[in-house]
């Protein structure tokens, strides 16, 4: 990312370089950040898991949401979705590369969050 | 954050340990996961920035909401505020060492974000 470095001059002297926002980094921050989103990442991490576990795993997020967000989650490229035979069916859930590439952000953002006590 | 690391088991088989997703990471991706609050921070990266100028680095981003999530910033404790005298007074925003600390974990995720093209 091209963010510049922290340079300690004062607001409005950083040079003739205006700052726009990556695109990108704008996309996924609100990708994940949908409620939810990142804690269904966050369970997928140690491998895959059927929709109920992931239930399980999220306290307080319904089936309805969780099912919207896998979808967007597939969407997006993030993650996969496996339906297995037997009656009723059982879907699980796993990181595509993609999903497995973003893990580091998300391990450096709950390190942070542990650290500072953000709960 | 003790997130287990991959273990390539097939969902349902991962053994006794519950997954529970980590509370502190969840209000951490909730916070900067609200609309704009993620590109915001991205912004001060680089030092402090005053109101216009955060405003200008983040297209589409109106003056209400801006201000609305630089108090919340402000009291989840990411960024402090300092009003410059003057006619009218000015006022810039600087990350505090907690957001001086949350940067890894941005970098990391405009990274991925511009290697998987995001946007």
């Amino acid at each position: 990312m091209e963010a510049p470095s922290r340079t300690g001059q004062s607001a409005g002297t950083r040079g003739a370089q205006p700052i726009r926002v990556c695109p990108d980094f704008h996309a996924a921050v609100e990708l994940i950040g949908r409620r939810w989103a990142g804690a269904i990442l966050w369970t997928l991490e140690a491998g895959p898991l059927f929709f109920a576990e992931i239930g399980e795993a999220v306290p307080g997020l319904s089936d309805r949401l969780l099912s919207r967000r896998l979808r967007e989650l597939e969407e997006a490229g993030l993650v996969t979705r496996t339906v297995h035979g037997g009656t009723p069916p059982r879907v699980s859930y796993e990181l595509t590369d993609m999903g497995v590439e973003l893990q580091p952000a998300i391990r450096e953002l709950g390190d942070w969050a542990k650290r500072w006590n953000v709960s």
